[in-house]
């Protein structure tokens, strides 16, 4: 028989980056070097005090089904946890345990998008974001990036344009992913402002929002009017060094999030029991595990932004939130004679070892684009790695 | 402002057996002691060998993300279990693992279905078909179980109608739930002709697979022309007491298995990655762990059989699979006086503490639907409490 394949399956997206990493897998069992800055995976350990109370729930008997918002005693403390640093009153209704981050995407999508409504998304973003909208029948208006001297900002006018062109959904992904960008006060209180003005709704995908090296991260949620109108995609990957254990949250107004549960219900029941009490003592355990792994982090950000910058052809902002490095490799590019990113990306891989994603991995390019980028995780290899894949790709682009 | 809710959200059902949950919750806090039969939830250990082997993953650092599809080893291992117990040849590239069972109804119906397309759908049956088949935009039509002398048979006239009407996906729960009904070998050869003759695809759900008292477990996913147009809902919820886990699998033809992966991408990256070493300790610990808990249910349930069998009114069948008991309880009701069967539910579960669910928990009565049914779950409660709640119920109803 032929398998019937619906529609919408020609609408759905992927992460491009696993190609990246298929690649580099193949150069590997190859016998190649390989220095691993594609992926936005970890390879820090989850603290103990995480492992400890998911072990003891887990035999404790935990192993049950939960509610299928999460167990109570997870969703007060998130509750208590995002309230204080996004300084907003927040319950226990306002949350709905997911099994990850990335689920809170798609379920909003499902619970606020009709076929046909226009979504504002970044480009270059997360690429779930526009694969969600088009499987379920959306319109994706995407928004990108400009560089100002030291940081990328928000290119608010394509913005005021979408809004102009009739969406109504806004998806904000303030600390960056690939860019690492940092919205500052301004910009982000000139999105709010539209964003009431206009009627938006909005997606505040906040899973860097921890991830944070100095300062301090702001939330849209937190300007007036935007508590009421804004779902926080929370996730414990990255905070507490957890991304395949799969637990997050959907943050909102209480209407909405029942929505989301809703669909929990539908999808998967519940997310994983035992684990929550996990990530419960994660939130009750104080800010040193999570301060102990940006400090890793911070390390690596400088060692690989120096690097970077000392190679000529080479422009590399130093951000102050995420684990992800958007240097300009337009002069680089030039030098080697390689007209196209993926090009480039490849060369190098090739000729280096030195692993890492493109501008492509996140989107189609905008219309008027002319700089080239690649993009650098730096959550996933360890000092020495970054400094020997430096040297190597230092030695290359000479 | 007034959040957005997209219309597909007026089509989204729930499992409102939950409300019994609700119900009897409220009874408890009252002081009324309750004797728990509504909910599928399992009161039984997960093995020792699953949950030492899932600590030792973790502890490990299988804490990061793993392939999307889940870990090749549980694939591996998977494809030979189910292959061997399905009599079928399987590979790792036919399997995707998933949070749960319940994930694979919904992906299989986003993969699968079009707006308007038809698909049949047991009923009474696990709400959940119906919902993702209304949210996603399809055409439920609904096919009921009759009752023979001492099991319920599957009403082939309704689905041949379905079939000539013009439905191209069959959803089928051998073993079923609610009613316990397993059906014969010459049944499901006959579903089988008919999908094949009528180029169906087929969704088999098999969450009670294996838990099997007696006889052998025959997967229709095992007839000539079959394994091409089935996708089999596995899970590990019940074989391995993990219900609150959340570990499954989809599994079938290698070309739709990808799709579903693809879904997986978009909607939560890969299932938590070291339970899935947990699993895979289980299927390599033998029979002896399932066997044990298999023993404690089926006590249970000849318990519970013999004594509702002993209260005039009730008729109940004794399955050979599942953990369900279906009770016609069509002359108890006339005995009480009681027209309406979530009218008898309340008032038994008010006066005795005895908590069930009823017909109307799994989809809308069918045309000449005239007996009346309550679905009794054995599988969270111990013996002594069964016998306690089934003298209370005894008393009541004599």
């Amino acid at each position: 028989m032929t398998v019937p394949i619906a529609q919408r399956m020609n609408k759905i997206g992927t992460e491009t980056a696993f190609a990246v990493s298929f690649e580099a897998g193949i150069l590997a069992r190859q016998g190649k070097k390989i220095y691993p800055f594609h992926l936005g995976d970890m390879n820090l350990i989850t603290p103990p005090v995480v492992m400890d109370a998911a072990i003891d729930a887990m035999k404790k008997g935990k192993t049950g089904y939960c509610p299928t918002a999460g167990i109570l005693e997870l969703r007060e403390a998130l509750a208590k946890d995002v309230g204080q640093s996004h300084k907003i009153p927040l319950a226990a209704d306002q949350i709905s345990i997911q099994p990850g981050g990335k689920p809170t995407i798609g379920k909003f999508i499902m619970a606020a998008m009709n076929p046909g409504d226009k979504v504002l998304y970044p480009n270059p973003g997360y690429p779930i974001y526009e694969s969600q909208i088009d499987f379920h029948g959306g319109v994706g208006v995407p928004y990108g990036y400009k560089e100002a001297e030291d940081h990328f900002i928000l290119d608010m006018d394509v913005i005021r344009k979408g809004i102009q062109a009739g969406a109504k959904i806004l998806i904000y992904n303030n600390y960056q992913n690939p860019t690492g960008a940092s919205s500052p006060k301004d910009e982000i209180q000139e999105l709010a402002r539209l964003a009431v003005k206009n009627d938006l709704f909005v997606l505040a995908d906040e899973a860097y929002f921890d991830i944070r090296y100095s300062g301090e991260s702001l939330s849209i949620a937190s300007f007036p009017g935007m508590a009421e109108r804004t779902i926080i995609l929370y996730t414990f990957s990255k905070k507490f060094a957890m991304t395949g254990w799969r637990l997050g949250a959907a943050i909102g107004p209480a209407p909405f999030i029942e929505l989301i549960s809703k669909i929990n219900v539908n999808d998967e029941s519940c997310s994983n029991h035992f684990i929550q009490y996990g990530a419960l003592a994660g939130l009750q355990g104080g800010s040193e595990a999570p301060q102990r792994l940006l400090s890793i982090l911070k390390e690596r950000r400088d060692l690989l932004v120096d690097r970077l910058n000392a190679i000529p052809g080479i422009r590399c902002f130093r951000p102050e939130a995420t684990f992800y490095l958007f240097p300009n490799v337009t002069g680089a590019m030039k030098r080697k004679g390689v007209a196209e990113v993926e090009g480039f990306r490849k060369l190098v891989l090739q000729e280096t070892g030195v692993s890492f994603c493109t501008r492509r991995h996140f989107g189609r390019p905008l219309p008027g684009e002319t700089e080239q980028y690649i993009r650098f995780a730096y959550s996933g290899i360890d000092l020495d790695q970054i400094k020997e894949g430096m040297d190597k790709l230092t030695a290359f682009l000479a």
